[in-house]
């Protein structure tokens, strides 16, 4: 029987997600196991393919149709080699990914970073429409990011291509970065970000709306500073004003780096669609290079969590056709 | 006979460069002719292969040894159709430059921006040394880019990548820019940005050192700037500074997002050398993600002129190799 089956898994430092899928790109299953970390991760591949071998089983898919798995990780990737350089959220360092799923399952393992494999599956079945030249973005608790150039995925010299979280966007007493730098573009438009400004602002007492919020929650959320801006309160308006602005200035820099005729915005954040847009539009064309801003549309993602499986499935595509 | 022969050319508003260059990468031959603007650049392209046949007779190379012309355009290309959108310095709109030479010669040709050409020449007889991943600044007049990923020129979605002088690094009166916006990174780090922060400086008559130069000689230019920073001139000393931090946080954004292996600094301000490299690399330092850095090297570009032709000559080498 012809090869007609892909495996796109995307692990993260909670769940795996696994997904079969057809070389057209009809999802055939999807499921999640838990990421279990004790060990330094030790024990991650053995249960993923364990766990693909039971669905494979169960849908009576024969092991000589599947053209390989494509894996997103989280942390820094050499492509080449497959090797997980570090991911601190699992435990791994130097770790032998590809290697390793390989003498496990005798399938082809093909590995890089969760982000730029959440990309590659928003452009091939979601907001990206199989462009050339995509930046996706990540607005969660981190800004992540992943840049897809003629058609290749930006890993760049040791893995750390589209780590646009990091781009520094707040040179003079910038908010303290997880990477022990200062001024992160995280720091202004992650949730956490975004949500710390919130509570400057309630420490400063000049938002008796959201103060009412977080006495009534005990915490405030993106999704709370939305609706309140929404009601019209100044403070939160102000709040996303700045963050789409500090959002919109970083993204007319990249897109007048690597040109890319879409920018998907995907993350818990981009829940708020319009709201986010609207500004956030405004604010790219303000700074951006106007032949930049003609080629390029911005767009919410619209894989959700499904981006990272599709994408792995489309790495294991992408090597095929190239070979 | 073998085709051993490739064609290297680098078009300018002023002249055009040329070259005859084996697939080794051995010059045989260089030359220049006048860019003749009138007409719209009518005549360009019969004026290049005019002399380019000459050269050929004169060196009894047979068109049958060429196995194509490579060319740099200044403005911004389509490199599929190799149709230059806009020139402005040499009149052209929406020009067939790759069918236009190819009737007339009868010799596959390929075309790209001149600074993405120019980055290509140095990744492969200059200092890139042939990475996968690379960024070359030329500062010059203005402030030109190009970036190479995944060994690939990075053209983007309407031949605008890698145009680096126009990310916005001046928020609030930025100084205005030719592509009309204010704030772009060729307000500050181009020649004329450099210059125009040192008459500023002369204007508020604290800098009695650079108001001498000017009286001297009627102008300023980098070089005086860069000789009254050595001698110890305050103000000397602080434009310099400025000038690096700004493009030092520029490159360091730049390269948390294609990750690059070596940055290659070029153009006539480039001169400096290790004046300029010093405050440079302290500057990115300050503002890059440590794995970013740690990837990366920052150099002087050494083929000066050669850039082009050597690029254009190995953007040749690249299509053939591809088919």
């Amino acid at each position: 029987m012809a090869k007609d089956i892909l495996i796109g898994i995307d692990i993260g430092g909670t769940t795996v997600k696994n997904a079969i899928i057809d070389v057209k790109g009809t999802m055939i299953a999807k499921w999640e196991i838990e990421t279990k970390i004790q060990n330094q991760g030790a024990s991650v591949p053995t249960d993923i393919w364990e766990s693909i071998k039971i669905r494979l089983n169960e849908l009576k898919i024969g092991k000589d149709r599947i053209i390989g798995m494509g894996v997103g990780a989280p942390g820094f990737i050499e492509p080449d080699t497959g090797i997980v350089a570090i991911a601190v959220n699992i435990g791994w360092e130097n770790f032998h990914l590809k290697a390793v799923l390989e003498d496990l399952s005798g399938i082809p393992v093909y590995v890089d970073n969760d982000a730029n494999i959440a990309a590659l599956g928003e452009n091939w079945k979601g907001s990206g429409n199989q462009v050339d030249n995509m930046l996706a973005v990540t607005l969660g608790t981190g800004v992540g990011g992943g840049i897809i150039s003629n058609g290749q995925i930006v890993s760049g010299a040791n893995g750390t291509g589209a780590e646009i979280g990091h781009m520094t966007v707040v040179t003079e007493n910038g908010a303290p970065c997880n990477c022990g730098r200062k001024g992160c573009l995280e720091t202004v438009a992650s949730a956490t970000g975004i949500v710390r400004q919130a509570m400057e602002r309630i420490e400063k007492g000049d938002s008796p709306s959201l103060q009412q919020r977080m006495n009534q929650q005990g915490m405030i959320t993106t999704k709370d500073i939305f609706e309140l801006a929404n009601e019209g309160d100044q403070a939160a308006i102000e709040i996303i004003h700045n963050v789409m602005d500090c959002l919109g200035l970083a993204l007319a820099n990249i897109a007048v780096t690597i040109n890319p005729a879409k920018i998907v915005i995907g993350g818990g954040v981009s829940k708020a669609g319009e709201q986010l847009l609207g500004p956030l539009k405004k604010a790219f064309v303000k700074y951006a290079l106007p032949r930049i801003n003609e080629a390029c549309d911005i767009v919410i993602a619209k894989l959700a969590n499904d981006a990272g499986v599709y994408g792995g499935a489309y790495l294991v595509l992408q090597h095929t056709n190239s070979n």
